[in-house]
């Protein structure tokens, strides 16, 4: 086992949700005929099950935080790139979520495409795929659709919950919708609203994918699949997650392969770029990054938490604990925006500590390195 | 005439080249068999023609600075934003370029779409557009074609040669590649090099042209055109031209009109962008944008002046006087760049000023905003 990142030898389990609670309704009033999810937890949970950690995974992540999981029954996008679990540095024996103390759960998204119900899952009604008969959904929808999971795994309150990037918004939604399930509330790297790039960007890859022929709407199963508008969409998301210096250090090699047909690329970043969008296309699926966009495009804290304004929503955190995390060279969730949501908690009386990591990774630091937030992780769970 | 802004009623010139200097050789090697200029002249050429000055217009720019053009024969991009000269409040009487002092001249680029020979213009030994068929081009390919006309109008060395954003590459490559053709430099919120965020964005922008399967390889003019493309191209260029203060402020109104099919508009930001993208079929060509974002991507101020390094061909700017202007909300050519252009001017001997504009317009404020060039460009040019 100790060959292996994190916590070694891992497997994805499944919860199918029981009939009573079917069909699950969605913030729009849609509704979905079943639902599965997909999860990996790691460590004992303990006695009175206080010890429980929920990491939301980020836009493109999976159930597979910590260790290895060699595939996944009926998911064909768990690519080699899938089966190291995306924060091996983070959740183990030792680290910053530390296994020997704490149990770490991890939940695919609702609409996700690794085993939890999405658009590429069968719709019992017709037997084929949701496509693009699958609903819009919210982040809080995505937060609602795992808590029968703490039900069914006997959890009532949360230790804790984490999350980078859209993870950390989906902190902030478990934590002021459902203020009883959690004590300690993460976000890293998050924001409290869609800021005005990220509306541009999330508007452009959606466009991208939209535009391509072979999305089809979003039934493209039995055919080719949007395969170039997926690709460009990744590409435009890829240079937020890396500082701009991380990006031109990782393009000093030299132009690599084939590039766009009719175009010659000349530049090892243009080449760079297209990789990040080709190697993208083995593991993930066009629908659920449509939906999970739109998701992220479209988050209200307070209209999602039913109430006139986000103090509002923030208020129903006094009696949580926030540690929240800046990384100094982010660019796809700005520092100020952390400042933004430190000085909105304080405002609403929450208690909140801020730290800002020092990196030259950008927005991925939160992935890269996790020294950075080891101790100060630590600290903060066990105090 | 009072009524028009700039200087006026105006209408657009055409070049054509004689036989003698035909067929025009590409920096690539490739040929053009015919080439057609279109221009417009403001202002008077004094007796010994020493008073011109000659604009580079910017990417998506005309030959029509200033004034009012109704209409160019044979244009059929020439919409209604075309015709409103687009630095009417810098070129005209009493204004930055003075047109009581001077001469000014803009040329529509080689490649483009306005008017001057382009992908959209008939090829003569096919009778038919040239399309995809029609070679890649570098900058200093736009700036070589314009020579003839400074021959013909008989301009020995212009007083000044200006430019913003690319048009401001351009300038560089005159006065380095052509040193005795100027006296003065004005580069404006431009760069020595593409940098790695324009690589990417320019990248993305040429990709989504070239996914859109009515892009064809560039043979689209009988048919479809790649509307899609060149509008999602649009809105990732655009959100770079202005500043983020700015989007904000514009889109505060309410969400107008249907956005692309399957997706529902929410926010401002979004209804937005996709206007900007859509307004900007009615104006531009595709090929034309491919070709000149690719001349853009590629530019290497040493290697198109045939020379090893970029010191060595500034170092031919010697006797030039350059003032240069950086605009400090700007995202696309961003301040630190123009910092590095006077340090290298000033490193190779050559006279450089330097101003920097404080604008909440980010790139564009070279457009919006003429009364923090004014004053001087008015010193500038008459010391």
């Amino acid at each position: 086992m100790s060959n292996w990142p994190g916590v070694g030898v891992t497997q994805t389990q499944f919860l199918d949700y029981p009939d009573e609670l079917l069909p699950f309704k969605l913030q729009s009033g849609e509704t979905l005929p079943e639902l599965r999810l997909a999860y990996e937890l790691y460590g004992e949970v303990n006695a009175d099950r206080s010890n429980v950690i929920l990491v939301f995974h980020a836009l493109t992540g999976s159930q597979h935080a910590s260790g290895w999981t060699e595939s996944v029954p009926g998911v064909d996008k768990w690519s080699e790139e899938c089966q190291t679990g995306w924060w091996s540095g983070f959740v183990g024996p030792g680290l910053a979520f530390d296994t020997n103390d704490y149990a770490v759960l991890c939940v695919n998204y609702l609409g996700g495409c690794y085993g939890s119900t999405g658009p590429s899952s069968i719709d019992p009604r017709t037997g084929k795929p949701y496509g693009g008969s699958f609903p819009e959904l919210t982040l809080s929808d995505i937060v609602d659709a795992q808590l029968p999971l703490l039900d069914h795994l006997g959890i009532t309150r949360l230790h804790a919950v984490t999350g980078g990037s859209v993870g950390g918004m989906m902190c902030l939604s478990l934590a002021t919708r459902h203020p009883d399930r959690v004590s300690k509330v993460i976000p890293i790297a998050a924001g409290l609203h869609t800021t005005a790039l990220q509306f541009v960007h999330n508007f452009e890859q959606t466009n991208a994918i939209l535009n391509d022929p072979n999305y089809n709407g979003g039934d493209y199963y039995d055919g080719q699949h949007p395969d170039e508008g997926l690709s460009l969409a990744r590409m435009i998301g890829h240079k937020t997650f890396v500082s701009l210096d991380a990006m031109r250090l990782r393009a000093r090699g030299e132009v690599s392969g084939a590039g766009p047909p009719g175009y010659e690329m000349r530049h090892p970043l243009e080449s760079y770029m297209w990789h990040q969008g080709q190697r993208f296309l083995e593991r993930f699926d066009a629908n659920t990054y449509v939906r999970l966009m739109t998701a992220w495009q479209h988050f209200e804290l307070a209209a999602e938490a039913g109430v006139d304004s986000v103090a509002e929503a923030l208020e129903r955190s006094v009696g949580h604990e926030y540690l929240l995390f800046t990384i100094d060279s982010d660019v796809c969730f700005y520092p100020d925006e952390q400042d933004d949501m430190r000085d909105q908690l304080a405002a609403a009386g929450v208690s909140v500590r801020h730290e800002v990591v020092s990196s030259d990774k950008g927005h991925d630091a939160f992935l890269l390195e996790p020294h950075l937030f080891e101790s100060t992780l630590q600290d903060f769970l066990s105090a």
